[in-house]
């Protein structure tokens, strides 16, 4: 087994309607209903230059994934063959980072409401990163 | 403070040319030379069904980045003004995730050629994911 590794410190939650995996959409595109990020006071000033109206990326811990599957049927579908998890969105994996491209529909105080958000409630918030533009507007 | 969060574990390293901060691009398609994932064997079922020639998403642990930073002057250039690391893609930030599109090149074992990536060498490798397709070809 490799080392202990590095400790996320999750910078805030997800409230959503979905609280059950079998409710959920597999992406955010796929009919998620539109969700609150409710960050910490902590990391407030991080936030002060996201836009209302721009996509986001956001970056979850899927706290309910299984980390020692590596193999799995592509979308729990069992017609479709077994397949590595590198090569699906599969929440069970090693690292179950979920990556989620959204849209922010408003920000109240440290509270960002999004659409486009698949994960459940409760999930810890690890990240947002801007999407990149053309080289020349970065 | 939140509670301490969980504990990632890196599933392989990058070896890059990269070795220092100051001669790497600020993203994969801005000049980042070929580089190796070099996966653990406790992982190899997962990368099973990677295949040569697709683009993929390589999520890395950007060990070198420091996790108190919250305002940054965007691409380290003292001309443009201090910007919330959410709005931007540096490294520093509270959970330094990194986040590249590569494409793979070839496949040698558990060692992965990959173009695009401007990781450094050393740098923790902590999940692979496809690219999105339409919705249909999921």
């Amino acid at each position: 087994m490799p080392e202990p590794g590095p400790v996320l410190r999750p910078i805030g939650r997800v409230e959503s309607p979905l609280v059950d995996a079998g409710g959920a959409p597999n992406q955010g595109d796929e009919g998620a209903p539109e969700a609150w990020l409710v960050l910490e006071a902590s990391v407030q000033e991080a936030m002060r230059d996201l836009e209302i109206g721009a996509p986001a990326i956001v970056l979850t811990w899927l706290d309910r994934a299984d980390r020692e599957t590596l193999v799995v049927h592509p979308r729990g579908n069992r017609d479709r063959p077994p397949t590595g998890v590198f090569s699906t969105r599969s929440q069970d994996r090693p690292n179950p980072i979920g990556l989620h491209t959204v849209r922010i529909l408003a920000i109240d105080g440290t509270r960002i409401r999004v659409r486009d958000l698949e994960a459940l409630d409760g999930t810890p918030v690890l990240d947002i990163k801007p999407v990149l533009g053309p080289v020349g507007d970065r």
